[in-house]
């Protein structure tokens, strides 16, 4: 008799802003074919091949939500590109879903392309010019832990027995830079292959 | 014989950058107190009240986040207080708790006290002085859902059978006014208690 055993790999969610880029399937398409050189099966948000003409727009954010959610409880981990987007944060949608496979006790990697701590960076945020009210002033308190991030994500990377991998690219890449991706890949292998 | 039933109150956790106010404790203990009068538990993240005196930051910074997701688990509900924090979008701890609250099953209420859509505060955004980078440029796609925040977080609470609650606090009342926070008290009521 011949038993055949078909290893399930891993599957990846591949949490981040790369939705947003101008080309937002092609980000998903690199970042999946990295995942299959490591033997682990990424999944990219769908909020860009979902079939959204036509719908009103209330109707496409909760089928995206609803994509993406149900994609999270089918994956194993995540890996989130916590670089800091549109303010001294990682993106929101972004933070949601380290929270989300967090909770579903599922290992969160992640990887910032900014290497300045969060207090640094707060701080270079309250020396700038802003939008009218966006929540900083003088006498709000900035976390000083040497994260990169709010500490509930980087902890909860931390909990999952990884770190939080900090990058610098060069410049204009930092939006689309790998490296620190790829060291998430190697953190997800061990993690979840040994 | 008598039966004495003691009606457990809902537990609701209090998500929002309050606890980076100058006065963390009582902004706690004011919403704590809104909630008994509602007839809810609050329980506001202890982040200012662990103590943490004398201990090194990474050890801080564990106790915070581990303490906060051992209430989040404990708590029926979450209210969260999404107003913009150091950019366009919530405060990324605050994020992480939705989505946290969300992948457990339990109702996520939200107000912010900002009422422009995220599409026109990311516009804003755009336009002024920012971090060296922050994620955003022209070629950069803007979610324009007709939503308040990101639709992650957005869809989770509309699917909580609730809305994201808008107000525009008075001036310099952004991070304190608790207007919105009362219309999900009554939310809570409604969804929890009946």
């Amino acid at each position: 008799m011949v038993v055949l055993v078909v290893m399930k790999r891993p599957r990846i969610y591949l949490a981040g802003p790369e939705v947003f880029l101008p080309d937002p399937i092609e980000a998903g398409r690199i970042k999946v074919a990295l995942c299959a050189e490591h033997g682990l099966d990424g999944v990219y948000p769908l909020d860009a091949s979902l079939p959204l003409a036509g719908l009103a727009k209330p109707t496409q954010a909760a089928l995206i939500s609803r994509s993406n959610e149900d994609l999270m409880r089918s994956c194993d981990a995540a890996i989130a590109n916590l670089t800091p987007f549109r303010g001294v944060s990682a993106d929101a949608g972004t933070a949601f879903e380290v929270g989300f496979m967090r909770a579903l006790g599922r290992p969160v990697l992640g990887y910032t392309n900014a290497t300045a701590t969060y207090l640094e960076r707060s701080q270079t945020y309250r020396n700038g010019a802003r939008l009218p009210f966006d929540g900083d002033a003088k006498d709000i308190a900035i976390e000083d832990f040497d994260l990169a991030e709010n500490l509930m994500i980087e902890i909860a990377i931390q909990a999952s027995g990884s770190r939080l991998v900090r990058h610098t690219p060069a410049p204009a890449q930092e939006m689309t830079d790998l490296e620190g991706f790829r060291v998430c890949l190697a953190e997800a292998r061990r993690l979840l292959v040994g």
